[in-house]
């Protein structure tokens, strides 16, 4: 993995990479609050990995689909890896993920899904209260027990808090089998846990190489990234775009969304995350970006290599001709981080090539520059008080309706 | 269709609505340059549908699959409409879209589906120039000519201005059949043209009723949201966030931020435009939104009305049991606006539900205040200069790989 931050053209003063560095030790000394994730590329045991990996091969041969039932953390770190990956492995389940939101034509093509194919559920909440989840999953429970009677009880999945909850009622009532969703680490750091691991392991994917990407992560340099957007942010850039040249990193980029947008937006603080996927997002909003409103910094995520090419006929005409798309591609990352730059800061963090060891690389390095970024503003990276407000509105209307 | 711009604390001056009221008269005039859009709710007469309608209906007849290929506004518009309407019509080919992206997998994709299936293609660029598009198009034709040897002449649509371009050269060369795109209107206002009306017609969408619901908007104050949104702009609001309470309106909020991003953002003008898709990405933003940097407006799209619905099951608890999931929606809507309200500007533009009539309102709604707006800032709302840049940028680096 290549970090370039010379886009940005910034000077990082070393007063504010030491305070850096020490936070970064205060993250690996296990002794705050909700950073079970930072260990978690070396906690994992091969002991571990082999349950959870006998545990998902289980799963994968009763079903040929899979719906995650989550919201928030519970299921976009999961989904960012695995369409990242060009999804599940040959031979191995679909996977659909539900319970994220309200709207009901979403859930009918799930519920239709359901009827059509072999199917297994996981309910994935940490608190095991969370509403569009809970909702979602009492109506999908209901149609699982409607197709396959008591025998749904093999094949319906809770992860949630060891707490007493709804979710933990029903692993009582029912015999669901259940998975302990760790307590210190929250929604938005949990896709190296088993929170992302197990879909990802039904799926096929090689969680292995993922952990050990973000094992193998080293440098002397690692919060470089977070002092410079700190210092940008500080600046007056309001605005973190998050950059991609793949339409198989749009999840991804949902993911970095939430890493970055709740662990820094507190207390007034942050940069509006937004994430891009280019060339396509060019086309509508790359004007903005050249001669716009200048308030922002761009993050671009670049591949070495891509996964798969096509040569470019002759009829493309001669300047292309002869060339593949993705080495045409290579030059659009190139171009566009040059034209940004002459405008805006930009900083390039280029993984060899989008494989679930590279993958394991780059999350492990969002996240840790993510909560470091946080302590450099001076807030708490691992809260999110701010949510209670709109969800208490919802609360107080629904229950006028009653 | 329902403007409420209470939540915005906003109040527009007398001479800035004379102000909008004139801008939107020009605009109307017929006088402005590339403002071909306006009158398109009236100027497509019956008999011109009767012909599109015909023309749909033939090239539905021979293909289960209609592959678009285009970039920008050579495909937002009509995808924003499909999505929003929940796909195709029953016994209509699926509409897949392609040429937005350089990325090889998602066109590896179409052409394996372009093998499975009963196959016709249009590819749409107005300058008949576009780098994407073209590449994605030079590889699909080939394809189609593999398939059905000469026979891909008649599946194979060409939609571009007419003038000399190289896709002018493919229909004099092969004697594919053409559209013209129209020479004043540019891609981010041309879905109520033949660009978005045929793929739509194709799949089966009632175009006529997008077309009455656009002409038959009417009001007093159509502008009162470009002057509102200016102010806010001036006052400091940096980002607007454009938020919609189903998971069917994300392509509909892509085609929004091309909308404002291309229309606003030169000369250093513009808000940086965000689409959201709640309840989902109040589990990654809502945070930053309500506690974060409060550099933001909000436009909320809200349906009086939802399309599907589900009851909740007694097992979700006494506060849902016994309500449909849609009216728990509803409650979201409102209570999210609230909550928000508190900390942000929120215009509230509510269409009574997502059919293609009220989405014609909307669509023609957002086109108009689009174009106000920019004048109001000053800025010339149908150029894209900046664009240019990275384009060139990349030009140069490909021409070195040769």
């Amino acid at each position: 993995m290549n970090i370039d931050l010379s886009k940005t053209k910034t000077r990082v003063p070393q007063d504010m990479q030491a305070q850096a560095d020490e936070y970064l030790k205060e993250l690996q000394s296990g002794r705050m609050e909700n950073t079970g994730w930072v260990d978690l590329p070396k906690t994992w045991t091969d002991e571990a990995l082999d349950g959870l990996q006998k545990t998902a091969d289980a799963i994968a041969a009763k079903c040929s689909l899979f719906i995650v039932v989550g919201i928030g953390g519970s299921y976009l770190g999961a989904k960012a890896v695995l369409d990242a990956l060009g999804h599940s492995r040959k031979g191995r389940p679909q996977i659909r993920f539900a319970g994220y939101s309200l709207a009901g034509t979403q859930l009918r093509r799930i519920v239709t899904a359901l009827h059509e194919q072999e199917t297994c559920l996981c309910v994935i909440s940490k608190s095991g209260t969370t509403m569009e989840t809970l909702l979602a999953y009492s109506i999908l429970k209901e149609e699982m027990f409607r197709k396959y009677g008591e025998d749904a009880k093999d094949r319906i999945f809770v992860m949630t808090e060891p707490k007493d909850n709804p979710l933990r009622s029903d692993v009582r009532d029912f015999g669901f089998s259940a998975f302990d969703h760790p307590t210190d680490i929250g929604g938005r750091f949990s896709v190296l846990s088993i929170v992302g691991l197990l879909p990802l392991a039904v799926a096929g994917i090689d969680v292995r190489a993922l952990l050990r990407g973000a094992a193998e992560l080293a440098g002397d340099h690692l919060t470089d990234y977070a002092c410079t957007r700190v210092l940008l942010q500080q600046s007056g850039k309001a605005v973190e775009v998050f950059t991609y040249f793949s339409t198989d990193l749009k999840s991804f980029g949902e993911w970095i969304r939430q890493l970055f947008g709740e662990t820094e937006g507190k207390n007034g603080k942050g940069a509006y995350p937004a994430c891009l996927c280019f060339t396509p997002d060019l086309h509508s909003i790359g004007q903005f970006l050249q001669q716009g409103n200048p308030i922002y910094l761009e993050t671009m995520i670049q591949y070495a290599q891509a996964p798969d090419d096509f040569a470019v006929p002759d009829s493309a005409g001669d300047l292309y001709s002869g060339l593949t798309l993705e080495q045409i591609n290579r030059c659009a990352e190139e171009g566009v981080a040059k034209a940004h730059s002459e405008v805006a800061p930009v900083a390039v963090l280029r993984i060899e090539r989008p494989d679930a060891y590279c993958l394991g690389q780059l999350i492990y390095y969002l996240e840790l520059n993510a909560a470091v970024s946080a302590m450099l503003l001076g807030v708490n990276p691992f809260d999110q008080p701010g949510v209670e407000n709109y969800k208490r509105e919802i609360r107080q209307l629904v229950a006028k309706l009653k």
